[in-house]
């Protein structure tokens, strides 16, 4: 087998940590295995290194940022390759130019567009482990070094399986695969077994941290079968691919059977936002619009408009209230502010004391009262949320930070996801697919697959 | 003018002392100069990135190392080129392999076979500040990063000179010039404002730590200007160049007038080696040659054989010192006990506490009675000395490391290097030589340009 591994930055943290994954590559290798490996920055590298770029200039070049963030990878995949070396397997690193990773060239958020990797096959035509820096890669169109933004290491070694047609890319992690909530918050968190592509990708967009929405969408897009599994156990962890009615094989004791089969796959939320109320704006034609183009041109993403502007007959102006991320915040307060002249409004306020709950699954489609029964369970469990959004796959509402945790639990036990399940009553599955898509797996087990 | 200028790890060993550096590269550009700057890795990050390597494998590749160390310089590069562009200056920074610094394709130690600067020239064009991460290279034979080994930066900043046909390559470092002597250990050494490279190359191989001697070759092979100066001061420094004749332009008050016109440029010292002592090694044909065979195979370069082999008729075994660098002396150590069997020596004993002292300047062989003047002047100072080396500028010998700096004090008061000057009686300039260099100088200061 071809085998692409990549390890998270917290898996090589310290040098103790990196031996450890040597050996781990080491095993693979002595099986038999071809093995490439993607090795993220150490730890907290890349914080630190942004950390001296913002002392040097508050807004440093994206260009001079790629040259100074690419170095990390550059050292942990040295090292790492150093730890393999010393176990007796040969081994060498390259950075993301250097392995073919060829991407657009916008400088910070470049995309892959594919990997031609000439030396990464040589080398392994000769017996190696290959190290590839992750997060990094050349733009053919400039000949400049970027790097993909955050989460960019899993598109790379995804990106690196599809080049190489590998067997399988695993993602390693510090927890035994995708959950079905995130274990910290909700205890009777399972580990799922498999995954589609879509409900993986509607996970990872809706916050599940485990795999960077961009990387499951190339791997989608490749058909790459990605299995995420915790570095240090023996689990097998999940499987995302194409594939859910797949035979399962080597499915381990505590996981549970093919949860992914169930209509709900899992909640998941996301902390990392920020809710802006620009207060009294005007109700003159255009100024609505110039808060959302001068919001665009401080180049954040708007995630959600929470109160839509409401202005009704007689009113004079009224609040816009809108959701996007934190990072995006000081850019967008500061276009608002310098823009106040134009837009007329009175002043702007935020507040990052909110979290953003989602309950993922084709149950959301094929269940009946899904989106009621969502709602009821936050109630009893006295929750209070708003902007309910929905797609076919997904309910997502905002709540107060504070009141995440409990919203999680409450979620996860009404929709039968944990051992702890207790079926919200109203939640009755729509005539034949959700159980179709059981047919031909395993018998299920209590509570689980239904 | 087109300016190259080099900054060392302790110019740039902070984000406060970047944006100082920051601040002189700008002055040079607002005075119309095209500017190219080399920074080394900040303060002591080489050293870590070498103790992380350590852990990782006792002897870790020299190719791996390359990938680890060269990442040193792409941060502070970058890093630097972010402080000039906060400054309001374009700036981009490149990696060597970018910048065109082709080299050998011996990793560790490579050798800089040319530069080819097509895109430093293009940045350049666009009026642009351009940093280029020194110590580091690609092997045009292998496509593989190399780097320089200790000391490289200079050797890319000089390098870069050549091929850009720079108009002078400026060497910004703690000290404002080429000295006499260690100013840290002689307080009477001045610095000197001409330097011819052949003085210099001496002074560098005996010591003298302001330039790496493999840099001070590059500059004389290419014909290029260099400038040695205090990253922080205003004074002009030591200029080597190939024609100490050229009228002084721009010396500062402090620097004494063309002292290289002097017999003597400097004393300089050396505690940078290791003696190792091979005690009772056999008579017999073949054991004093296999010490030397053994100790090349170790990678070791001996600097001097203390005293030579002397199998006296009827002695058995006798005893083998040489002196080398101290680093390498655990390959040694580990070579010769793993090679006892062969040679049949009794043991192998080091010790790390001498130093070298040496007398570099024209003198050497143009006046009478050097080397009697030097051994007496040592015999004063009550300094015990042996090993003595002589070339036709250069006079060395060995001491105890405790007692190196009243031997260099003693020399340089001596040999009238310093404003202490007090020359030793017996030397004699003889003849024309000494003078003739000084024709066409200006006027010599008191008891300094003789």
């Amino acid at each position: 087998m071809l085998i692409v591994q990549k390890y998270g930055g917290s898996s090589v943290g310290s040098t103790e940590r990196i031996r450890r994954v040597a050996e781990r590559i080491v095993a693979a290798h002595d099986e038999g295995h071809d093995v490439v490996v993607v090795v993220s920055a150490m730890g907290d590298t890349t914080d630190q290194l942004l950390g001296l770029a913002r002392e040097m200039a508050p807004v440093p070049s994206r260009r001079e940022l790629d040259m100074l963030l690419s170095a990390g990878e550059r050292i942990s995949n040295a090292l790492t390759a150093m730890a393999v070396q010393s176990l007796g397997v040969p081994a060498c690193s390259f950075s993301g130019p250097q392995a073919g990773v060829i991407t657009s060239s916008v400088h910070g958020r470049a995309r892959i567009i594919g990997v031609e990797p000439t030396q990464v096959r040589q080398a392994l035509d000769r017996g190696m482990v290959v190290l590839v820096a992750g997060f990094q890669g050349v733009s053919r169109e400039t000949g400049e070094d970027t790097t993909l933004g955050r989460g960019g290491s899993d598109t790379t070694a995804i990106a690196l399986a599809a080049a190489l047609k590998a067997d399988v890319c695993e993602i390693y992690t510090d927890v035994d695969g995708v959950h079905t909530a995130d274990p910290h918050l909700v205890p009777q968190a399972r580990p799922l077994s498999r995954l589609d592509y879509d409900t993986m990708l509607e996970l990872a967009a809706s916050g599940a941290k485990v795999l960077a929405p961009r990387s499951v969408e190339y791997a989608r897009r490749h058909g790459v079968t990605v299995r995420v599994r915790a570095s240090d156990g023996g689990c097998p962890g999940t499987v995302v691919s194409a594939c859910p009615d797949e035979p399962e094989r080597g499915a381990c004791a505590e996981h549970a059977a093919c949860p992914e089969r169930a209509p709900f796959a899992g909640v998941a939320h996301d902390l990392s936002t920020a809710e802006v109320t620009v207060t009294a704006v005007p109700a003159r034609p255009g100024a609505v619009s110039t808060v959302f183009r001068v919001v665009a041109d401080a180049g954040a993403e708007i995630d959600t408009v929470v109160q839509p502007p409401a202005h009704e007959a007689g009113e004079e102006a009224g609040d816009i209230r809108f959701v996007l991320p934190k990072s995006d915040v000081p850019a967008v307060l500061a276009a608002l502010c310098e823009h106040r002249a134009e837009i007329g409004h009175e002043k702007v306020t935020c507040r990052d004391d909110i979290g953003k709950v989602s309950l993922v699954g084709s149950g959301v489609r094929t269940s009946t009262g899904a989106i009621a029964a969502f709602c009821e369970t936050l109630a009893r469990a006295d929750v209070r949320f708003e902007s309910i959004t929905a797609s076919e796959t997904r309910i997502s509402v905002l709540c107060p930070a504070g009141r995440l945790p409990d919203a999680l639990r409450a979620l996860h036990r009404s929709f039968g996801l944990g051992a702890d399940a207790e079926p919200a009553k109203r939640v009755v599955p729509s005539g034949r697919a959700a159980h179709a898509a059981c047919a031909g797996a395993e018998p299920a087990r209590a509570g689980v697959c239904r």
